[in-house]
């Protein structure tokens, strides 16, 4: 059985899609069809979704469910009229915080996202700037600036997750990969050992590393299964003997590996929402 | 006034944090203190939450508001006992779509984000590979694989808004520096025509564009008003002679950018929510 979904928006359409894929992935017995529609902010936008979501009815035989977040009232009444099963996230939930915080909300088109506030977007430029300037061990006399500097094997997630740190929480993040050189040795080099409070280790599964070095280069000793077994047996024992906090990456999404770490090595964002 | 927030879940927080910051956002009156709180997955974690909810709401003398979208019914029961006004955005919306659907939900734990399909990881892995290759016009021999390329001139949001695009929606998006050099020919660079289908436009305001430049190097002649004017004015010329799609990243989020150029350019996203 197939079912549209909608996600709908005056804005970006992220909080529709974020708060829509929840709680669509409690049902895994269907298949869903997702559209985001942005910027639904005209009358004749709104007339055209509709026209999409009742074609979408016609398509699959069934009405579309509709996840919207638009918050002008004209709007949304056009979106009312579609053949759709509709989850109105505002209308849930803002009247019953109205009464609990006791003021009206300014219920203002878009504001949930935009304007930025230019500090802000700042900050997190900075941090990605910072992010692509420390990685993969480029540069290391930086890491005094550092929120956290991130330390493992080649592909076992650190670049992504650096990126998602700064873009996502204003971290700024820095990361160096482990090579044999630095794991034969019994001691940390020395401009790691420095920056030791600042370190966090990612270790994956081996099988799992080979398996991605093999997407990058197919066949070579680099991607293979006892090269991976031998460099994450060194890594964990590294971080054992040094006491640095690690987790695993394998078969977590970068926002999990991202907000894990944010909350194990008790870091603060530095973006206000 | 100040009000304590919190965004409570067994996963990564994210859905509760940006529906929450969504509702919040429409009460601008009140300062709210956000906290996320993640992975709350065990009765020892659910009892600190609760302790730190009911501490914030005596330093506070008013309710914490509680965003959660915990699903084990045991947990939810303890920070349900919490001093605290609740927005339970599963019970609010599970039960209506079960019925719609006709379904039960599977009401997993962390169902939402983890564990991700291995396709998904790569996709997006490799996007976001792409993007950090093909950064600032670092290469242009692989322009036949990106799905999108920016342009614009320096600091007008390119880079940031690439990695969005690949880690969001798994996107290959390049970009490229449009100089003095290449505007001041009547035509683009050959290996820019030759992609001109892929070609998308960043504009800026250049009063905030010299802002930027002189928070990166103040005072130079890149920074001056006199400079930003020109280049901006030059690059827009261009756009217009060339008829490329173009917007201003002027006062708004990276969020933003990102989708209203997958709307504009449409581009269809890469990966399974």
């Amino acid at each position: 059985m197939k079912r549209y979904a909608y996600f709908i928006s005056d804005g970006t359409g992220i909080t529709a899609e974020t708060l829509g894929n929840s709680l669509l992935s409690q049902f895994d017995k269907i298949q869903f069809e997702r559209v985001t529609l942005p910027y639904i902010d005209s009358v004749e936008k709104a007339e055209a979704a509709v026209a999409k979501i009742n074609q979408a009815a016609i398509d699959s035989e069934s009405s579309a469910i509709v996840f919207d977040t638009i918050v002008d009232k004209n709007i949304r009444a056009i979106i009312d009229t579609a053949d759709a099963f509709k989850v109105d996230i505002f209308a849930a939930f803002l009247a019953p915080l109205e009464r609990e915080l006791n003021v009206d909300s300014c219920y203002t088109v878009g504001k949930s996202h935009s304007p930025t506030d230019s500090a802000n977007y700042l900050s997190r430029i900075d941090a990605v700037n910072f992010a692509l300037d420390n990685d993969d061990g480029a540069k290391t006399r930086h890491y005094e600036e550092a929120d956290i500097i991130l330390i493992g094997v080649s592909r076992s997630g650190k670049t992504p997750t650096c990126l998602y740190l700064a873009m996502q929480f204003g971290i700024k993040a820095a990361n160096y990969p482990l090579t044999e050189d630095d794991m034969a040795d019994l001691s940390l080099p020395a401009f790691l050992q420095m920056h030791k409070h600042k370190l966090f280790g990612l270790t994956i599964d081996p099988d799992r590393l080979s398996a991605i070095r093999n997407e990058r280069r197919a066949n070579s000793r680099y991607a293979s299964l006892k090269q991976c077994y031998h460099e994450v047996d060194e890594v964990e024992l590294l971080y054992q003997r040094e006491q640095i906090q690690s987790i695993s990456t394998t078969d977590k999404s970068i926002e999990e590996i991202s907000t894990r770490i944010m909350a194990l090595a008790g870091l603060q964002r530095r973006l206000q929402s």
